[in-house]
This record gives C-alpha cells, sequence and structure tokens, in this order.
C-alpha cells in the first residue's frame, strides 16, 4: 500500500492535506493512492453548497461547520474557487476560512483552483472527497459558486446539494437558477431579513411548478411546503419524520451571519441523506452518479492514455492544421486511428 | 459534397439554421458537414463577449451589432445561455434579441444551452462559428456568462475577448475577476455613468498591474491607459494607430443602453484583430488555440469512440464498482486497454 495511504488512514492531518495536493496536481502515483484508499470510502455524507456570488454561501458553510461540530461530527470542506491560484484567492480564502475553525481538528479545510482543470474538475473533487473521506471526515462540504455548467456538474459528485439564495441579486440571476433547479436537493434563502425574501421564496415556488410541470425529472409542486419562519422553531423537517419516497427539495429561510433557521437546513439535508440511502428513487440515482463518474473517469483518462502514446503525433497534427493541410477533425480521426492501432 | 454545405455556402439562411441545429445536437453525418464547410472558413472576426450577471453583456452586443451594420459587415451571434432549455430561456432569449435585428438578415442570432454538452461546450462552438463563418458571417460574436471555467473556456474559441464589467455588482464578483484577467483582449466598463465606475476602472488597473507582475502571460501595468471618458471622442484608440507588439488590454468606459463609449470599443477590437494577425506574439497565440482545439476535439471524439466501441462493457464496469468489486479507477484502466486492444 501506499505509505501515504496509511497515514491518511491513520488521520494524519498533514497525510491527508499532502494527499489533496497530491490528487489535485494529479502527481505520478496518485491513481494508486486513490485504489488504497478506495475500500475505505463511501462512509461520509457529502454535501455540496452552491449559489450564486453574494449569496452568502462561505458564511452558510461556517455556521453549518459549527453544527456539525456540535454535534460532533467531523467535517472536510473543498472550497472551488473560480479565482487564479497566482491571485493569492485560494490560499488568502484558506487563511480566512481557517481562521474560525483552525483550532478545531476536526475540521479540515481545503481551497480547489479552478483552473488548470480542463475537462476534470469534478473528477478531481471526487477525488478528493474520496481522500477526506478515507482520512475520516464524516461531512463533507462541496462549497461551489453555482452559475458555469463546471459548477453544476461538481454538484453532482455530492449526495446532497444545498442551493443558497438571497434576496435582491438582480435580473440575470434569476435566469441563472434554472439551471441550478434541477441539481437542488434544498433551497437555502439566505440573508432572509432582507426586503425580497419573501419574494425570492415566491420565485423558487414558481420555478419549482414550473420545472414539475415540464420537466419529468424536477419536482412536483403539488404537497410543496415554503418555511417561511425563520428560526422560530418551526420543525419543518420534523424529528423522526417518515423519508418520503418522492423527494421535494424544502425552501429554507435564514440568516447565516445571525445563526438563525441553520438548525432546519441541517435538518433537512439529514432526511435528504436518508432519502438517498433508504429509498428505492434514492438509490436509483446514486446508482446514475456513480455511472456519471466511471464515463467520466473513462473521458479523463483516455485523453490522457493517448497523450502519453501519442506524443510528437499530436503536435505535427497542429502543425498540419495550422498550414490548412488538414482539417482539425480529419486530424482528429487520424490521431485515434493511431492510438487504437498500438502508435 | 453535404448537401447542406452547399446551401450554407450559398448563404441560404435556413440551411444555415438547420447547419447549426445539426452541429449543435451532433447528428449523424455532423463531421462531414464541418469537414466540406472547412476549406471555407477562417475569414470572419470572432469575438468573445463575457461578463458577469447584470453587467449588461447583452446591450452592449446589440450595439456593436449595430455599429458593425453600419459599417456593411454581416454579423453572427452565438448566446451561449445557462438557462435549461426546458425553461424557454434559450429561445425567448433568442426572439427577444432578434426583435431589434429581425428584418435585417445581414444578422444571424443563435441561443446555445450549455446543458448537455458536458465537456464538449466550447468544441460545440467552435463548429458553430464554422458553420457561421461559411456562411459569410463577417463578425461573429459568442457571448458567454463569464463566471465558470466552462464560459471561459468558451471565450479561447475567439480571436478577441470582451469582457464587460459594471459598477457595483457586489464582493464576490471582485473575487471572480482574476479568472477572467488572462482571457481578456480588452474591458468594457459598461453604465459608466453610475456611482463606482472609477472605482471598477481602479479595480481592473490594480488587476492588471498585479497580474502582470506575478504570472508571465499577464499584461504588463506599464504604459497601461485607463480611457475614462464616455463618448467624448476621447480616441484612445487612434484611426491608423501602428499595432503594438505586445498588447496590453485597453479600459473602456460606456453605456450600452445609450449608445455612448461604443464607436471606441469597436476600435479596440479592430485594433485587436490586427495585433492577432500582423505581429509575431498574436500569430503564436493564435497557434496556440489551435493545438487546443486540436487537443480538446481529442478528447471529445475519443469519448465518443470508446463508448461506440465498448457499449455494454462500460453498464458492466458500471455495475462492478457499484458492487464495490472493482474500484473506479481499475475500472477505467481495463476499459481503455480494452478499447485500445480493439474491444
Amino acid at each position: 500500500m501506499h505509505e501515504l495511504a496509511e497515514r491518511i488512514l491513520a488521520h494524519d492531518v498533514r497525510a491527508v492535506a499532502r494527499g489533496l495536493r497530491f490528487v489535485d496536481d494529479r502527481s505520478g502515483g496518485y491513481v494508486q493512492l486513490l485504489k488504497d484508499l478506495f475500500p475505505h470510502t463511501g462512509k461520509a455524507v457529502v454535501i455540496g453548497v452552491t449559489g450564486n456570488p453574494g449569496a452568502g454561501k462561505s458564511t452558510l458553510c461556517d455556521r453549518l461547520i459549527e453544527a456539525y461540530r456540535k454535534e460532533g461530527r467531523t467535517v472536510g470542506v473543498l472550497a472551488v474557487d473560480p479565482t487564479s491560484p497566482y491571485s493569492g484567492g485560494a490560499i488568502l480564502g484558506d487563511r480566512i476560512r481557517m481562521g474560525r475553525h483552525s483550532t478545531d481538528d476536526g475540521v479540515f479545510i481545503r481551497s480547489v483552483a479552478t483552473r488548470g482543470h480542463l475537462g476534470g474538475l469534478s473528477q478531481s473533487a471526487r477525488d478528493m472527497v474520496r481522500v477526506l473521506d478515507a482520512y475520516g471526515a464524516e461531512v463533507i462540504l462541496i462549497e461551489t459558486v453555482g452559475v458555469g455548467q463546471d459548477e453544476i456538474e461538481i454538484t453532482r459528485t455530492a449526495s446532497s446539494t444545498l442551493v443558497v439564495m438571497a434576496p435582491g441579486l438582480g435580473d440575470d440571476v434569476q435566469a441563472s437558477k434554472a439551471g441550478i433547479l434541477e441539481c437542488a436537493d434544498a433551497f437555502a434563502v439566505n440573508k432572509a431579513d432582507r426586503d425580497g425574501a419573501d419574494s425570492t421564496v415566491r420565485d423558487l415556488e414558481l420555478m419549482i411548478a414550473l420545472g414539475g410541470e415540464t420537466a419529468a425529472a424536477a419536482s412536483k409542486s403539488r404537497g410543496h411546503t415554503v418555511h417561511s419562519e425563520v428560526a422560530a422553531g418551526s420543525a419543518v423537517v420534523k424529528d423522526g419524520a417518515p423519508v418520503p419516497e418522492r423527494w421535494t427539495p424544502p425552501i429554507l429561510k435564514c440568516v447565516a451571519t445571525r445563526g438563525e433557521g441553520i438548525a432546519e437546513v441541517v435538518k433537512a439535508l439529514d432526511l435528504h441523506r436518508r432519502w438517498v440511502e433508504e429509498t428505492e428513487a434514492g438509490r436509483a440515482r446514486r446508482q446514475l452518479r456513480l455511472a456519471e463518474e466511471v464515463r467520466e473517469g473513462l473521458r479523463e483518462a483516455l485523453i490522457e492514455a493517448a497523450v502519453g502514446a501519442l506524443g510528437a503525433k499530436i503536435d505535427e497534427a497542429v502543425r498540419a492544421v495550422g498550414a490548412r493541410e488538414l482539417d482539425p477533425y480529419a486530424a482528429t480521426e487520424k490521431l485515434i486511428a493511431e492510438f487504437r492501432g498500438g502508435g
């Protein structure tokens, strides 16, 4: 077994940091590390936290960490940061985030820069979740900016996805909601003490209703409840509530800066976790996600293998296309034939 | 030759619409269509227009179309729309956009939904640009929301990228700028009549300055000029100005809703086009982009070929991983070996 794997399984904090960097960089031997860790994974609850810029995702994550730690659960966080590494954004982000929890070794936080991950960011996120899972993190939060297709793909690596909204983020935000709808397992309407929170809730209700009628995969609007009271103890997700066979994303109001409404969000996510594990629909979704992972892993490994095998032949194809001796489509076909022919 | 290719080359508007749909859907035979069209491409100026939600990209694009049409140039627009197709966002968007230009057959606008393009959106955009190029569009605008990695990749299919900013879009917007910096060939600070426009300009200057010192690829801050007057005829990009060997992204203030500052943006983009064509650095960048295209095309074609060749073997791998008989990494290696072995 990989020596690093042994140390990660022994809950060595420096080993997990190295392991995450190792996997993120796709350093030589990272696949073996993942193979060694795989049998020790599958226990963590993986929660995607996504939403538009300004919705307050980081603050909400901070509150969720606090809530999980109070329950005695260890937490891992992957913060997918769209800033370039050289801007210092990711590193700075880590320091700021660590501030509150830096003395708590039940929390492990790591920023992931999105640059240089062409085609492989969600695969990389999946692999890093496995490292945290093997290390022993019981709850893993993946925080992403939920705007691009890329970010939406990352949320699909989580078993539950929380979409964070906030009132008054402008018209284009409304437009971008539709793409988010399908991956939301719960909505948190943050900054719910601000004007416009009720209208955000109504927008979400309407969107779910519309989605439910035109897309089979989307939730039905019927029976959908809006949970409007903030921190008023409105136990909309009742303790010991039965797990529904059909999941409808609840809409939960909260004020993360003041810690209001957080308990409700935690309850909703716990119930969703049970839905994934205990219902047929939940298990079917899990299987679908697994199929996606295998296909996506295949996509990435194929191009890696092809680049390794073809080497300079790719450069020659680029030259020929540049000189317009060959069109790019014919160039690709030729390269694939050579790869398959054992080139 | 593909019959559709002949009709597209004959400037048939219904044929180009069909061709774009054909290519976007990856319908059978689309590669042959692209091969037929390829020798007739390479003439269009391709401009990426990107920026955060709310920056006013669509309005600016509308003004750019107007400006190019006044010069007698035909325009094609690909609006990459993050809303799901079923929400009607893309179709509705087309109708709204077409409103102003719908009676002008020198303008062709098409919305592209981002869903269902896993791993292939920028390839698809590139192919659609080729269709518009062969059809005879002289200027092609690609409008994207510039937040995710995905969107940034799309802008790399353009030869010039205009990043649209607006004052007062919140703190997280600042954070996302860094990722955008490297792909910007020019910045438009839209809504420049609003409070905070000067501070947005200063933020951009600072960002360019920081980027210039830490990343070799980024522009140097020295010699950087901010063009602060809006529509005051401050011909910062002088007519007949010499093409600089090193390109520094100009920062141009404008008010798209009132059509102010648009002429400056057009001039800056024209100068950048000349930089790409006439300088060594510009040609080197073009070659680099071409290399990216070949690699990316290879990536997509490989997975397509592998899925076609492996078929049910992939489903079997998913089952084995689900049953934890196999880890996903070993499953992938096995599939690739079978693909290369002529499976």
